[in-house]
């Protein structure tokens, strides 16, 4: 269908592209405005309905609405940021540059652009950054009846009309009713019997990670924002939700990969932040790689007696790295989706050092085997299968205390994953070996 | 308030247990079932009214589940799972030994027990497994007020009424209606006119992994299911959606940190499996370590002649590693959020490319540079800098490469990730390292 519009467009059969793209879904109509040159964009936006184009409006990129703004006369831009949803208008303004957003300021009226000042000034990644101030306000004097007259009078310009939020008259929130409930319930019957008492809610600067386990946890539509009065500033919509748990995934996975986080897509990322993202830690670990060089340094003597010694360095150090990311990523994951608290930390211990004693007690022997049967020498089978035993248990025990640690300290735990424990784990296994080396074989 | 309510129980206090449980959200008594032995569960249990019993028995962990099934009398059960929303019993049976299953399926009437067993046939994973039965279906001849009175007449049994759903004699989709529609259209209209033709919808095969990118895209609260003749067979809520997104990504996280994926929590996954979890991928990356060692003693005459050579191995290796692990996560994530396509591999490819000449030209001068202050020689410090650079290269490139291989030959990109991209950049690091230590020192 996309691709059909696209060429009635091209075509200059604007009335046939019209039909088409009546039929379409906003989202889509979103996605045929990334794939055409500046001019066409601003003749396909003033082609489409008026809702239809407000509506795909929010969800252009970032550099498309740009490309839509400067066309626009400010008549047609007070149009399309008045049938905006304020949250959304607050994350475009965040990536509008400065003139852009002057721009916006001065055709919104003063009450909006009051409001829109204020939603701008919170953290990027906390509730308020994320939330709207668009939700249905009930009182609990109110009927099923007054609430639905309310409802279908407001309906049009909120983002959910499926939970309303019931609050007094200095707007604290007393609670939280379902339209499903109001549809079940008698016309005459009463708002504050029929409402949720102390309904789940977060306060503004909550992180966007607390949103995500909230609605994960309590399966909900909408989530109540409120100040540390408990006044009802905005709600959080579950489809906010789910771009902050992927957002909050993303993140994770890119620190996890020693990466500062990004927010752009991968594709639009250009070349040099993409270096400079990465160029940091890797610059960081890199030191921590010449430091387990001069670790091995401190053995010449040893491999120069058996230059064999060597060969075995790179089995023990990616078993050590990949014992402990496996370790350091469960415990990590765990946290983020709160199924492992900083007080689980003693049985976190326990059941590594018995995980680690398995896998060991499995990855030694084949060791010791493999390589008695290809050098015929017992001791350097033994060397090795010990220093196995001893690098499969220290990186799972320091795959699981460094994350929980960083927690503890009110760090991310994400930035201990398995790059850091990789090096740290590198140094102490090579450490062990050689000690182990020169004990088994009587060197020094 | 959990601890409170569990304290009253404790204490035999059951009047006032129930009237604080009454004010406690679902979800929060389910919790509070987790903590207590199994025969405080089932006094515990018959203590709620019978509908927060059974609402609560959803969010319940499958061990107190089964506890709580085995200590009700049939009619009880009966009850419990009337009032359950038929998603949630299948989820339930999943993790339910043969003779639970059975002894449910006994009590259950013969149309719920035939559909049952359906839906227990949907492969896990699959949009067909996670879908609900129980939604509003409509007709395209209805007014909004026959519309309101079937949902009226359904909505206590339906698990959304926020959408509902138009289907012809045949049960074919034909369009889908939000409330809010109905809210603010006249009591007269016909539901034909009002509904969206052609909704976004998945048929019962699709993976849960698509379900979860449907949802982030278009932003809806539940998604119709059909099979492969377009029939509606269910739907899929957004909390369920919210459900299986991080499913995904815990699976993602786990798999690129080499570990077979697993369902259960951390905390309540037994030592025996996390270890067998663990070990398949270990010994199978420890090969690969051992091949690199094979590369490493083809060279002993080399590092016999420059000992100082074995001490830059590490950082190699771990800077290999590390730009691999990088890349792979980046694109593997780009593929999971559909941001990246393997169509669009020569752009990745042209990308990654120059990000890594960037990155090479940090890291490769600082190499040259720290081992000739350190060591005086110029040789080593370009030997290392060279294999630096290529390395750099090479594992960005494998990085990006290996995950859009797996994608295009259908396997999951996930398992390309860092631990065995490492394995891989190490033998080939090592190999053009030695190379060029050959050539730049003339050794041989």
């Amino acid at each position: 269908m996309m691709n059909k519009a696209l060429e009635l467009i091209r075509a200059q059969k604007f009335h046939d592209a019209r039909a088409v793209m009546e039929e379409m879904n906003p989202v889509d109509i979103a996605g045929m405005f990334e794939e055409m040159s500046p001019e066409e964009t601003v003749m396909l936006f003033r082609l489409l309905p008026k809702e239809t184009a407000a509506e795909a409006f929010a969800y252009m990129s970032p550099e498309v609405q740009e490309q839509v703004i400067s066309a626009l006369t400010d008549v047609e831009l007070r149009g399309v940021l008045d049938s905006q949803f304020m949250d959304d208008t607050v994350d475009m303004l965040e990536e509008m540059p400065a003139s852009v957003v002057k721009r916006v300021l001065k055709v919104t009226d003063p009450d909006t652009r009051h409001l829109l000042n204020r939603l701008l000034q919170y953290e990027d990644g906390t509730a308020g950054s994320i939330m709207t101030t668009e939700y249905v306000g009930l009182k609990k004097s109110m009927t099923v009846r007054q609430a639905f007259d309310r409802i279908k009078k407001e309906a049009v310009d909120k983002e959910t009309v499926y939970t309303c939020y019931v609050m007094d008259d200095g707007r604290l929130l007393e609670g939280a009713v379902a339209v499903r409930e109001l549809l079940l319930a008698e016309e005459g019957a009463k708002i504050g019997d029929l409402m949720t008492e102390n309904p789940i809610c977060v306060e503004t600067t909550a992180s966007d990670e607390e949103v995500g386990r909230l609605f994960q946890k309590y399966d909900m539509l909408a989530l109540p924002v409120v100040d540390k009065e408990r006044r009802l500033v905005g709600i959080i919509t579950v489809d906010d939700a789910v771009d902050a748990i992927q957002e909050a995934n993303t993140e994770d996975f890119e620190k996890m990969a020693a990466m500062e986080p990004s927010e752009t897509p991968y594709l639009k990322t250009s070349v040099f932040v993409h270096a400079r993202k990465r160029v940091v830690w890797l610059l960081f670990l890199m030191i921590s790689g010449i430091l387990t060089g001069q670790i091995i340094s401190h053995y010449e003597d040893a491999f120069a007696a058996i230059p064999l010694l060597v060969s075995f360095i790179p089995m023990l150090m990616d078993t050590g790295g990949n014992c402990g990311s496996q370790s350091s990523t469960l415990v990590i994951r765990g946290m983020a989706l709160g199924e492992v608290s900083t007080r689980d930390i003693l049985k976190v211990i326990w059941k590594e050092a018995r995980v680690s004693l398995l896998v060991g007690a499995v990855l030694a022997p084949v060791n010791f085997f493999w390589i008695f049967l290809r050098y015929q020498s017992a001791p350097v089978g033994l060397t090795v299968a010990l220093s196995m035993y001893a690098t499969v248990f220290l990186s799972k025990l320091m795959g699981c205390l460094l994350p929980m640690a960083a927690k503890r300290c009110r760090l991310d735990p994400a930035i201990m994953a398995s790059p850091l424990i990789t090096t740290v784990v590198d140094a102490c296994s090579i450490f062990i070996y050689f000690n182990i080396a020169l004990w088994i074989l009587h060197l020094s």
